[in-house]
Formats: C-alpha cells, sequence, structure tokens
C-alpha cells in the first residue's frame, strides 16, 4: 500500500481515468449464464473478476455479480439477471468527486464509462477509500500551508517552493499583529510586564481558536455540517471559547497579579483583572473565528483547511495582544 | 453513512466486536457446492451474502466466495473448493490494530472469531475504513488538545471538560515562556521596538515548526517513516527551516530596521540583523523540532499527534523570542 498511496498523493486534482485498469469480465447481454460460467472458468484471471459488466455494442447496461450468476438458471440471458442502469463513473470524473460518490456507496469496484456510455474499465473502492485517506491526512499541513502534495519524500526544494509563500502571508499577518502591538509602545514602556504576557494572550487565543477551527473542518470532511446548523456551532463555540476563557483568565489573571506585584508595579490587582478580561474577550471571539474562517473559505470556493491557521492566528493574535494592551492603557494610564 | 460516521467516533478506543454483524451465509465444510447454491437461492438475505463461512463444529476453517461456488462442480464438497485458515480478527482486537490490517488486505467482509476460532459473525471492510477516515480527520486537532471524540455534535460541556485540561497545559506553558521574555525586561524597556516583534518571531517559528510537524505526522500516518529514514527526514527538515528562516528572516529584518529608524532607535541596522539571526536560528530549531516532537510522543507509547502544537509552540516560542532578545541584549546593550 506504500507505493500506491505515494502515488495517488502526488496529484490529488486528477481525474478518475488514471486509475481505470481494464475490466477483466465483459460480456453481452444476450449470453446465457451457462455461458458466463463457461468464461468464468476459462478465465485466467478470474481471482480478480467481482463483477461481470454487460454490455451492448460497447454500451454498459448492467452488472452481474457473482452471486447472480449462482442463482441463475443455466439458460437464462445475462439481460434478465443483471442490474440495469448500474452506478458508473464517467471518464474525467474528478477524484475527490469520485471518492465522495464511493463513500456513500461502498462497493468492491466501479465500472468508468465515457460520454456515449461506453464501457472504458473500472477502478477498485479501496484505491478511492485510500485517496480519501491520503487527502484527509494532508488536512492539518494544510492549515499551516503544506500543500497536500507534500508528503515525506518530497524533496527539499520542491517542500520549499510550496511552503514558503505561505510563510511570508504568515509574516506579513504577523506584522500586523506587530503594528497593533507597537501602537501601544508607551504602554509597554510604562508598564513592561504586559510584554511578558504577549505570548500568553497570544497562545491562548490562538490555541482556543485552532480547537475550533478544527472540529469545524472535521464536521466539513465528515459532512456533519450538511445535517447540523452552523448558527448552532457557533453558539457552541462561542460559549466555549468564553467558558474556557474565563476560567484560564482567572489562573492568567491571578499569575499577572502575582509577577505585577514581585516586578513592584502598581495597580497589580486592576492588571491582573485587565489580563482575565482580554483572556475572556479574546478566546470569546476565537470561538468565532474559528467557526468563521473555514467557513469563508469555503464560500469563496477555496479549500476551507487551506491556511486556516494561518488567518485564524492573524485575527486572534490582534484580538488577543490588542485587547489586553488597549484595556491596560485605558484601565491603567 | 453520516449516522454510522458519527457513531463510529464515539468510541474510538473500542473493539472490533462492536461492529459485528450475524454471518448471513454459514455452512459445514460437509455439505457440497449444490447445497450452498440450493442454499443460497433458499435465503432471504442472498444481497448480503459476500462469502459463505465454512464451519467445522462451530469452528471457522475456510471461506467460499461466490466465484468459488460459481467455478465448483456441484458435488464437490465445500471443505475442497474453500480458502483453508482464512484471516479472520479475533474477538476483543483493537480496532485500529483491525483497520491497520483491513488497509493492507482490502476485503469486503472478514470474519470474527473468538479464542477457540469459532466464528462470532463478520465485519465489512468499509466499516474500518470509515473508522480510518474518521480517525484522521480527528488528528489536526488532536495536536491544538482536541480528543478525537469530539465532533461537531458533542455537548458544550463534554467538549470543555475534554478542551479545557491542555488549554491549562498551554498556559502552563506559555508562563515559560513569558518567564524568558520577563527575563529581558530591560532590555525591552530600553529598545521597545522588540515588543514588536515579539509576535512575529513567535508567529513565524511556530508556523514553520507546524510545517515539519504536520509532515512528520503525516508520514507516521501513512505508515512512510517505516521505510524512510527519520535521520534523512530530519536534515530535510533542518535545511528547510534554515532556508525559510533566512528569506522570512530577510524580509523580518528589513522591517525590523524601517520600524527602527521610524521610531529613532539608535543602532536601526544591528537590530535588524538581530532579527534576521534569530529568525534563522528559531526557524532552523522549529525545523527540529516539528520531528522530534510527535516521534517523542510515540516513543513514550503516546498518541504522535495528541498536543504535539502545544508542546511544539512551547519550544519555538521560547527560541524565536528568547533569541531575538537575547541577541539583542548581548550585541546592543
Amino acid at each position: 500500500a506504500g507505493a500506491s498511496t505515494q502515488a495517488a498523493a502526488s496529484d490529488i486534482d486528477a481525474r478518475i481515468d488514471e486509475l481505470v485498469v481494464p475490466a477483466p469480465a465483459i460480456l453481452e447481454s444476450t449470453k446465457t449464464a451457462a455461458e458466463a460460467v463457461a468464461f468464468l472458468v476459462a478465465s485466467e484471471s478470474v481471482a480478480e473478476i467481482t463483477y461481470i459488466f454487460v454490455v451492448d455494442a460497447g454500451r454498459l447496461v448492467g452488472v452481474v455479480g457473482m452471486r447472480d450468476i449462482v442463482l441463475a438458471k443455466p439458460g437464462q440471458r445475462l439481460a434478465e439477471i443483471m442490474v440495469g442502469e448500474p452506478f458508473a463513473f464517467k471518464s474525467g470524473t474528478d477524484i475527490d468527486a469520485a471518492v465522495r460518490a464511493a463513500l456513500a456507496r461502498h462497493y468492491p469496484v466501479y465500472p468508468v464509462v465515457d460520454d456515449e456510455g461506453r464501457l472504458l474499465g473500472s477502478v477498485r473502492g479501496w484505491q478511492l477509500f485510500e485517496r480519501v485517506v491520503v487527502e484527509v491526512s494532508g488536512q492539518a499541513g494544510a492549515q499551516v500551508g503544506v500543500s497536500r502534495e507534500e508528503q515525506v519524500t518530497t524533496p527539499i526544494l520542491s517542500a520549499f517552493r510550496m511552503r514558503h509563500p505561505w510563510l511570508q502571508v504568515n509574516l506579513l499577518t504577523a506584522f500586523v499583529a506587530a503594528f497593533v502591538v507597537g501602537m501601544f509602545e508607551d504602554t509597554i514602556t510604562q508598564i513592561v510586564a504586559l510584554a511578558a504576557f504577549l505570548p500568553v494572550l497570544a497562545g491562548q487565543s490562538g490555541n482556543t481558536g485552532c480547537q475550533a477551527l478544527a472540529i469545524t473542518l472535521r464536521g466539513l470532511t465528515l459532512g456533519q455540517l450538511d445535517e447540523y446548523p452552523v448558527g448552532k456551532l457557533l453558539r457552541k463555540e462561542i460559549l466555549l471559547g468564553a467558558l474556557n476563557g474565563f476560567v484560564v483568565g482567572i489562573v492568567a489573571g491571578v499569575a499577572m497579579w502575582l509577577y505585577a506585584s514581585m516586578s513592584g508595579e502598581a495597580n497589580a490587582v486592576m492588571l491582573g483583572v485587565v489580563i482575565l478580561v482580554a483572556m475572556l474577550g479574546a478566546c470569546t471571539g476565537s470561538g468565532i473565528f474559528g467557526v468563521v474562517v473555514p467557513l469563508t473559505l469555503k464560500r469563496f470556493g477555496a479549500d476551507p483547511a487551506m491556511a486556516s491557521s494561518i488567518f485564524l492566528t492573524t485575527f486572534t493574535d490582534i484580538l488577543g495582544m490588542g485587547l489586553m494592551l488597549f484595556l491596560a492603557s485605558w484601565v491603567l494610564l
């Protein structure tokens, strides 16, 4: 499976055609069950035959399973015992779309036809499933700007070309956060304890947001958001963010109070309260961003995972650090 | 598939037994092919029959496919035409282990037996595959402390109970980063432009590290690290980190130079160089952490993804911000 998995992932936006192999059993619909048995007995690749594809002048008209042959009378024609108008993939179908169709069907083998319905060959169901695993396994990386095409074996320069642009995007967004922090230089100069708490606010709101983001993306991947209302998810993540932000904020607030007291800052208690309120606000907002970022990417036709963590942490960095510095400036200066 | 997917994910460390359904076709090995056909014709659930499980006094001794029946002579006994000593799951097998075994085999149906080899029932291959998808789709969340059991539909209080402990762990690690920044309070007071670049260093080294982490986890998931040497991956990620850190560091260094010049800082050029060197060092280290963190978790028997991003960003935060502040203190003060 190792080699085929690698091949599968190297061109994830490929067509179904590249997985097509010749169908090992194709018979005319006028043949009888007895003739089908004779065909199977004579076939060298009988172990690979799951279905007999039934054709009329090359056009796929039905599928006969081994069970159908067993149950048929010897003289019955395939046209009588076949499952007619069988599900088939059209040539040129996007692998992604094929994978989604296969997820709902679970057939061991799928016929592939051209636009006129002529049988081109077949595709094994597990190969489509393997694609799902390869694709879904790329989701965590996609969030931080790793292409779904990249794997352990990707050469270093290809990896650099694919990853680097997103790091530049991340840098640009970091500059926005830096600009926000820079606006409060005076506040930091006067209350330098705030500098030490910049990573605390950024880290907590970022991780809280990434949790909401992960659950939203998982819901999209497993198709649960087709049924579960987005509004309900949003409310849940807002509440969760507030709850997590409040409890974490109390611990962080107490830590700031202790730290500021030891550093000899005036207003150590108020600084602790600032941290609590900023954490509560930032984590609540993180819940919103975690739901909204991937759904917005999807709305615009993009991969909902792609760089989602980069966009998310831009918002959470600005919200977390900005809120702390704004509140401290407002309340204490 | 939606409902079964949800059920599947609600208890990911379950046993194979809960997927077992009664086998629809069980016949003694002394029966003939003709008797098997008669059985199939009489069976009400013939559409669900993929294999006939062949038993001797309840013990599974073989498997007969529909194709074997078609190819058999009517008088042949099942013992003659069956595939003997078939692959079967033992009752109590961990779902995870079963899923891995299924990935390599791709059978449509698997028999399940007890310790004495008695047939208990069967499990459909696609249900095991669905587990893989559900499990792998939980990986991005696991990295930030979301349990693989949690999904969109998980009640808010359960989600809180599962996510919150990791947020407290994240807070603890953020305090370590805060402590490191706090050690350089004097430096920040004298060169306040450094405060604005804290999120830039933390953000870039964190994202660079998360990229390496994602590829390492993907390699573990797809089984590629069984063949690809870890040392080679480590060298690649160190080089990639250095390359990305150098290019990003130049942009960030120029930005610092401009920013510090405008803010009227002395040594604006040297500050730019400090940012470049810190970024180079931090991103190189991030490459190491991205490979080492998940492999260390795995070495200690833990889920290599679980909270990996929380641990990683602890290291990258300390390295990125600490290196910048240390270099600035050393070179400029």
